[in-house]
């Protein structure tokens, strides 16, 4: 028996009580986040796993994990002795945990907390259930030292970094919805969803780490909006509180105020909050207690694709002006990162951590620096062949003058949201090392190079970085691309650069404006690991009888390590779009650094 | 007036009769056949258009014809003084027939022939009409010289050829089944679609010209089969029969009788006919008429897309072996007409007609041959703009010593179907059409030479042939690529090479064993046409711990004539890829040929 097994043992205590044989506990919060703050670390609390994702099933028998591909090794050590079965999440024969859950939950009675799954993935694990409990947090009662939900301070994106109103962007979103759905009537438009709510208000604030968003539900009608956020842990069950109304103390520049609260309609003649006759939700961003409140109440539910998620990808002029400034910025302090690593190794002590620090301090001399946009992964040899990897201070690798260190890392500026990953040569490396290394380059310049016409997505443009690669049979299992926010999340949808085509349907099309990154690499278990990833945005390339043409333009402007390149492995045009690309790093960041720091930077961008 | 205002006219006093307000008419049979036989052109009898795809929609003041892209001009020109609107599908600012029907049906009676409407479209169609008259075929009623349905002899495909037996395909089948609906129970599974038929049952016939398929429907159960093809009409409303019984007179290897026809169980204890707890079919190739037959009857109905779709769509070793064999003699057939035709132009009198005439005769040399594919396209200069290009003895253009020929072709064989398109030089060419020329083969050769893991849809490959294109800002306006059946109908699903995923979903994963053409080309209304098209077979490149991947192997051995390549217009790897190709069609033609043919052919695949 450990602590894990015991708090498992308790919660089994009070599922008997509550008369409940399945319980269900997910990895996230009440607006679907993809990363959580400490107070929904549940699955931590009860199990010992540590890791981003995961979904938890407790039995009165037994109890299982799910952690993908990345957490394998960490999953399987934390949970060690607590009696918990690791699904291998991903594997051929592991089932999808919506399967396996709603298969243990076959004529059972289920219980979970309603407002940290969605309605959606609810609706499905609940569907064979004899009954369900939806509204039992029996984690949150037996963990006596929860950490509180973090509601930090609200500040306006200003018009000079976001580039369009609050007012304006309400405006398409109504009229998007009014277009999808003409019959909707006196609407209320449902918005859980922490970037959207931060995009369409203009907000941004420090709730979730790495993520400037704050802690949010919005309400948007034909004629009124309503931001609803405050600290009093609506978090939860925000819709407890439509009995009472308060005003806006912060000035966000609207009013907030319960759903149902008796209001007039405006003077536009549209409908406030009062006559709603339909509630428009995205039931896969809106928790099963919202959505049951609702349902319960006989109300009419729509279920609608959050028309902001698209439009929050398209990049406004402002957002590209501010973002190619924060990356041009970023690049710099990656190219300083860069010397300073290869001349350093060896020499000096530095361990993974050192790197972190550095890009802390060079970013942090930066006044529109906020903090990281993710916990930087600096990862030394075979350390890189985990893709998500976060050195501690107990496990800190030692860096010395071999091999490769890769670094994926990325700043949250006021002007902009940065990802980028460099792997640099710091010594000998073998040849399969380099060939790797090499490839990598190559399928990373050829999706930047890509030309295609309107109307493509990533799944018809990822074979053009792949391509290099699974020419000579290797692949990497994860996505080339996801885009970015601005100021903003760094993974945001609705596009991305991946081949698979998901259940879920394809990814959006891609747009002028939207930002993706470009991220192939090689991953070696135990021996080493390449990833080289620049931020690119859609742009137009021409226009002829035949259609509208689009490319990608180039924002992240860093040497990839000429020490790594093995031209064997470059086709002639290749080489070409090699050189092409080093020259304009040197052109675009020469003027960022002294003499003496041009000289270094033109050796490695000098032509193959 | 003319004669289809008149027609149509008397159409709608019928419709007045019945109380119909609104009357749809596809061009389709009763199978959702690609190509209908002559009874089924109800819409050329009604409206004078002669296309091989299309929709009618009439009300009582107006009349409407959609049309594709290939038939703008066409249509335009058949339907002058009728008084019906084209409507140009495709076009951005033309709704989809199926909602521009269904707007124009809400709130009013619909009608039209629920035999030849799918039961998925017609449901959608109806959605807002007040009421539907579904089992009215009014034109029938008006088209008092109507070709009667064909039905032609039907012959078994030998296991030589077809290297499959009918139980096993049915096994296969039924297996597929009982996996996927578990608990179907004692099924009846309803094919109606006239390909999958003939694989299933291993039978060929001429019902449709150049599709050798006989009219036919089948029932599987989960002991029994049942093959129902006749002449006795069964075609329209084949669930009256269900009352009579027959014995097959033909010895197909199976007994068919009517559906719900009393029958014991067989002796593996597996439902016969008679007692069926539900029925399966696939609504989107089952007429509406049948499905309300059961459904009528409170049946249980299972939508299931029929599984044989995809079975067919891998062939097996016989299938492939006799497939190469085929495409080999017909290369030499078409290798034939390139030397005739390049070296004969100017100099006899040729016009397109000529083409068609010249591969009639060498391929009906063949023993195996049966008839061509579809018909053969044979366009001369501006002609070739039009992908499906027909020519008739009217318009039949002269063949001179200048331009390009543009000849997409294919036979039927006893071991396999062919679709080829070559565009020979005749003499000068402007150097746009070079370009074009060269573009194209450069395109067919990439997607050809691609290589990609197991998973991988044409959605994800069409960029390989583009690319080129994209490049250079052009685009041709159709896929890259369709499957091809086995003495079969030249175009089968469920695989393609398209970049665009449709609503109805992504195609099918290529699979080992699938064969797809590849034929990318450029159309220059009014100017010229290329097209460069071969056939590809799915096959294993290499496997590794990263994953299985595939590549494909060309079957199709005919030089590109080098007369239109412009090697500005090549990349380095382009050169090699085409010279590797002209290599392969010579060593694999040469034996085919005497000394004197092979020089010549020689001089058209060497090195560029």
């Amino acid at each position: 028996m450990n602590i894990y097994s015991d708090r498992i043992n308790h919660l089994r205590k009070l599922m008997k009580a509550e008369g409940i044989d399945v319980y269900y506990i997910p990895m996230s919060d009440c607006h679907d986040s993809e990363y959580v703050g400490d107070h929904f670390r549940c699955i931590e609390f009860l199990t010992g796993f540590s890791g981003s994702a995961g979904h938890v099933l407790i039995t009165m028998d037994e109890a299982w994990l799910f952690a993908d591909g990345r957490y394998y090794i960490q999953a399987a050590n934390q949970i060690e002795g607590s009696g918990i079965i690791l699904m291998k999440w991903g594997q051929p024969d592991v089932p999808e945990p919506l399967v396996f859950v709603r298969e243990k939950a076959k004529g059972k009675v289920l219980g979970f907390d309603g407002c940290v799954v969605n309605a959606n993935f609810a609706e499905k694990i609940s569907q064979d259930a004899s009954d369900i409990k939806y509204e039992k947090d029996l984690v949150g009662k037996i963990w006596t030292d929860r950490p509180a939900q973090t509601f930090t301070e609200i500040w306006n994106l200003p018009l000079e970094y976001c580039g369009e109103s609050s007012e304006s962007k309400l405006a398409r979103v109504r009229k998007e919805i009014e277009k999808e759905y003409p019959d909707a009537g006196s609407y209320a438009y449902l918005l859980g969803s922490l970037d959207d709510i931060a995009w369409v208000f203009n907000i941004r604030a420090n709730d979730i780490p790495n993520n400037p968003v704050a802690y949010a539900y919005a309400v948007i009608c034909g004629g009124t909006a309503h931001l609803l956020t405050n600290k009093k842990g609506y978090g939860r069950n925000w819709y407890q509180m439509e009995e009472t109304q308060e005003t806006n103390k912060k000035g966000y520049g609207r009013n907030w105020y319960p759903l149902e609260e008796k209001k007039e309609t405006n003077e536009k003649g549209k409908a406030g909050a009062t006559d709603v006759t339909c509630i428009l939700m995205d039931k896969n961003r809106i928790g099963y207690s919202t959505y049951r409140y609702f349902k319960n109440r006989k109300k009419k539910i729509i279920h609608i694709d959050d028309p902001s998620r698209k439009m929050k990808a398209v990049k406004n002029e402002t957002e590209i002006k501010c973002l190619k400034q924060a990356l041009l910025r970023d690049s710099a302090v990656i190219i300083r990162l860069m010397r300073w690593v290869k001349e350093n190794a060896g020499k000096i002590h530095l361990d993974e951590i050192s790197i972190d620090e550095f890009l802390l301090q060079k970013r942090g001399e930066d006044p529109l620096f906020l903090e990281h946009s993710f916990d930087t992964i600096a990862a030394y040899k075979e350390n890189a062949a985990m893709m998500h990897y976060e050195a501690t201070l107990d496990t800190a690798k030692a860096i010395e003058a071999e091999g490769m260190l890769l670094v994926d890392s990325g700043g949250q500026y006021k002007d902009g949201t940065t990802d980028i990953t460099r792997t640099f040569i710091l010594g000998p490396v073998t040849d399969e090392e380099k060939k790797s290394f090499t490839l990598t380059a190559a399928s990373m310049l050829r999706l930047l190079n890509a030309k295609f016409i309107e109307g493509c997505r990533g799944e018809n443009l990822d074979i053009m970085t792949r391509e290099p690669m699974w020419m000579e049979g290797m692949d990497y299992k994860c996505g080339t691309g996801h885009g970015v926010g601005h100021v903003l999340n760094v993974h945001e949808g609705p596009h991305n650069i991946r081949y698979r085509i998901g259940t879920a349907g394809p990814s959006a099309v891609l747009e002028e404006g939207m930002v993706v990154t470009d991220e192939p690499g090689v991953y070696r278990e135990g021996a080493y690991g390449v990833r080289t990833e620049n931020e690119l945005l859609v742009v137009p390339y021409m226009e002829t009888p035949d259609g509208k043409f689009l490319q990608f333009e180039n924002l992240t402007f860093i040497p990839i390590d000429l020490d790594g390149i093995d031209i064997t492995y470059l086709t002639e045009e290749d080489k070409k779009l090699l050189n092409n690309y080093h020259e304009s790093v040197y052109q675009t960041m020469a003027p960022f650094f002294d003499t003496e720091m041009q000289n270094w930077l033109k050796e490695y961008t000098r032509p193959v």
